[in-house]
Formats: C-alpha cells, structure tokens, sequence
C-alpha cells in the first residue's frame, strides 16, 4: 500500500512543500514551567535529546523574574550547557524587556512575547490591560529588532478564555493587525485551557488569513477536552504548517492529576506520520525522549502514543 | 455571535438533515464489559440515566456465554428491569444463534454481530477465519430477519490490527460487499484498538461509500492514541452521521490505568454541538451520566469533559 492515497494523496500533491509540517516542541519550557522541582541537570538531558529527535524547532526557555515562576530560574545555566545542535531554531519567551535583555545576552535570535486576546485573562496574568499589553509589545518588538531577534507574538486565549468565555474572533483579529503594524515577525494563536474546537479553529484562522495572508502562523493546542488533533487536522485542511506540541503531553495540569494540557508531540508527529506529512522527526527519538520526560516528572504523561505505543511498530 | 459560523455554516447548510448527529451510546456493553464485578443494580442505573439523556441510541448489552465473558452474565436481569425509555433504540451483541435467541427472547429488534477485518484477530477471537465466521453471520442475518430484527455488522480491526498491522481497505470493503450480499441492514467499522486515523478513515470509508452509498455506514473510534475526534471530523467530512462513543470513555483499558478505550461520549458530544451538530443530547444530563459511570468503575474515567467541564458553562 502506497504511504500517502485517497484524498490526502491528491491534497498533499496539491500542497508541494506544504506536506512538510514544522513542529516547535515547547516541552522544555510550557511544560517545564508547570513541574515543580526539576533539576537544571535534568532540563539540559531533555533539551539534549530533543535536539537530537529531528525536530525544527524547540522552544527552550523563558526569561521570567524568579519569583513569579521559580521553575525557570535556573533559564541561564539550562542554556549554557545545553547543546546547540546546528539546524535547531531554538527560541525563548520573555514577558518584558528586561527578559528579552537576558534573552539577547544569552544569544537567542528568536523571541516570543505573550498577550491575552481576553482583557481579563491578560489583567490576571500581568495586571495590564491587553492594549497596554500590546503598548508594551510595541516597544518590545522595537528592542528585539534592533539587535537583530525575530519577534513572535503569541495570543494566548484565542479560541476561548475560562474567565470570559468565547472570544470573538473579530478581537483576536485586531490584535493580529496592531501587531503586524507595530512589526511583529510572527503571531502564535494559544489555546490555553483547550477551548479551542475545529469551529473556532476555522474562524479565527479563516478571518486572520483573510486579512494577512503572507504571515506566518502558529498554532498552539493544549488537549484538555480531546480536541488537539482534531483542531490540528482542522487548521492543517487550511493550510497551517506550523504547530507547538509538548513531549509527552508534559505541562498544565490545571485540574486534576491525569488531566492534559499541551497536545503531545508524539500524538502529533504519530497522526502527521501516518497521513503522509512529513515533519523530519524520528518517532522513535522521539519516544525515547518522551520517556525521559516522564522520568523527570515522575508521574504518568498524558500521551496515548507514549502509553500504548505507536499504530505499528517502528 | 452566531451558534455556527464561517466554512461550518455553510457546510451544514449544505448538509440539511445531516446537521443531526446520531451517537450510539456503548457504555452499558462495550464499556462495563471491561469492568470486573459491576452489580447488575448499578448497571441498570447506568442505563437508565441514559436513557434520559437524550441519545438516539444505546447498545445495552450483549448475550455472550458467562464463561466468555463474564461481565454480561447477567444480561437478562439488567435488560429487563431497566426503563426502555419510547424514542430510544436500544441494541444488543451477539456472537451467535444462541446469543441472537436470547436477544429475540428478550425483546431486541436491533441486533449487531462481529467480525474482524484482519484474519489473526478473528481466529484469536473466536478461533474462525474471517470467513467461516461471515458463513456464520449469513446463517445469523437469516435468523434475524426471519423474528423480524434487523442486523448490523460490526467489522473490528477496520483500521488496523494489533497483530497483522495495517488492513488493506480493500479488504474491508470485500467484507462489506459479502454482508450486504447476505442482507446485512448496517455496517459498522470498530477501530478496535485505536489505530484509525484520518487517513485511514477516508481509505476505509471512501473506497465502501463508492460501492455502496446508500448503506447506513456507523464509525466506532477508540482514542488509545489520541485521534479519535479527528477521525470523526474527518467522517464528518465525508458525510458519515452516526457514531458509537462510551459514557465517560468508559471500557479498554488494554495498556495501563489512565489508558483511554472508547471515545467519551462527552467528548463527542461537547465538539459537535460547539460545531453546530445537533444530537438530541443533553450534555449536563449527560455528565451526569458519566459521573454515575465513574463512581461505577471506581477509577478517574479517561474523559477531559468530565474532568474539566464543557468549555463554556452549561
């Protein structure tokens, strides 16, 4: 039986390059965040054996002050003594200009910044509104520039907020546009507490590339209602080639032990793999890597291809 | 903002009646199967909030030999004292013509029979080929007819076999062709172990809808790996309108505790009706439901509606 047939034979043919999906695995740092007590020994063996799974990209660390998230206090030593693999886009997220300081004098040339596309959610994370958020992404874009970084802004609550409920996606739309004006690289759309559904999906991204067809998107799912791939196959038949996914599923436990917050990369890649997308991962790297994830967080990651294995074996 | 917006909106208005989504619920069998010592008062009670949901459609129980399983030992009891509530199909599983005379005994005029796609599977089974065992299911379609029953065939391992690997589509679709040929009234594709993925369901669907597009199709996805609500999207896609899902995700744990079977019902349930799908079905009598199922089976069931609530409250 031929790899790719059917429908997804003759889309992917139609797509050319497009077959080619570029994962960003943000397990060293969305999922890092939310595991207490992690040696820094132990997140350079993760970010090592990521860089050695064939993926694109990795999102490496963030540069926060201590105190508000003290998993990632140690983000300059982790880096130091990670090994740089040539080919590996490594990025990091910086809330403010002081982190994108500590981020630029680390060497990275690919920074994230975040806002919430819901007023409330953005208030409760940084106590700003999302217009002085984006007043101050403005600026930031301007630092990163002029030392040569690329900037991504990522909306975090675009396909829904716990606080606000449905987000219009007319709003997360003006954003995109303040952000492009004011210019962003990049723009991510957050799922943050898995709101988002193949719906949502289609409206936000339908509505974003309407009005900004040449800009590079991202999209980020957490699956904490079952929907990651689903939205992923959603945004795929739409022509997104750019996904974030955690190793493992590691990261956001927001409810109860067991529950899932990033999709994990190998439920991705596993599902890509079998459809005929090729993301330049080895799968089987990459379990070994998920492996190792769940070593280091001691408990049981919410990854169905980690647990049961992959569809055949590899 | 609208109920059903953007590509969706005009796919279901496109669609007309298929914006109606008829979901089978499989818990009662399919689910409790799996569960060891469940009292037959507790499995009434399962049905019976069930009933009240809403759904189309409940496979109750199945008439096995309590030594084959000893699970459904007590089918008898539980069917006849749950409240068959008018407007909803409840089915039964049979393996056999001593299986089917108790289903007729018992009063089911919806009666499903199982054979498995790949040939290893069905031996391990029931020690058949997958032949001698579609000689058996002519003699049971017969049966069936004759007492005024319909029969649906369910087909296992559709999409993949934990033993032969892949199934060649066209392996399936010469199944198909045989039970129709034999009078089957339905077909159904399990996706036993959670091998399905879009690909594979539009392998598996396409090449049968060719050959037969007016056989009512019905898809049985398990999430072991994640891909079940992008498997039915992609069904969805295709025009497929009827699903099996388990209360809770209730049934299967093959691998581990955590391990998912069924796709929850929820699940199912919470992404249609965001996307605009109707289903009849209540979602927080539902919940309700898989509450009851939970405290049941003693364990956290793997369903991250349950878990986190809807993404919007109810």
């Amino acid at each position: 039986m031929s790899v790719v047939s059917g429908d997804f034979a003759s889309e992917i043919a139609g797509r050319g390059a497009m077959s080619f999906i570029s994962i960003r695995e943000v397990g060293p740092r969305d999922g890092l965040q939310n595991e207490d007590s992690v040696p820094a020994d132990a997140k350079v063996r993760l970010l090592d054996a990521l860089s050695a799974t064939g993926v694109q990209r990795i999102e490496a660390v963030s540069f926060v002050h201590p105190k508000a998230i003290p998993q990632m206090a140690d983000a300059d030593e982790v880096w130091s003594r990670a090994t740089k693999r040539p080919g590996v886009r490594y990025s990091a997220l910086v809330p403010n200009s002081r982190g994108a300081e500590r981020a630029l004098a680390a060497g990275f040339t690919e920074i994230e910044v975040v806002v919430s596309a819901s007023d409330t959610h953005n208030r409760r994370n940084v106590n700003r509104s999302t217009d002085e958020s984006l007043d101050d992404i403005a600026a930031l874009i301007d630092l990163l520039h002029r030392s040569g970084a690329t900037a991504e802004v990522i909306i975090s609550t675009s396909f829904g907020c716990p606080f606000e409920g449905d987000v219009d996606p007319a709003r997360v739309a003006a954003i995109v546009d303040r952000v492009v004006a004011d210019g962003a690289d990049r723009v991510a759309f957050g799922d943050t507490t898995g709101m988002g559904t193949p719906r949502r999906v289609e409206d936000v991204v339908g509505r974003v590339r309407d009005r900004h067809p040449d800009l590079p998107l991202l999209l980020h799912f957490h699956n904490t209602r079952g929907t990651a791939l689903a939205n992923i196959l959603s945004a795929l038949r739409m022509g997104i080639t750019e996904y974030d996914a955690s190793v493992g599923g590691l990261g956001g436990c927001p409810y109860a032990p067991g529950a899932t917050g990033n999709v994990a990369t190998e439920e991705v890649v596993h599902m890509l793999h079998d459809m005929g997308y090729e993301t330049g991962i080895d799968l089987k790297a990459l379990l070994d890597a998920a492996r190792l994830a769940q070593e280091i967080a001691g408990r049981e990651l919410p990854s169905g291809v980690l647990r049961a294995g992959p569809r055949r074996p590899l």
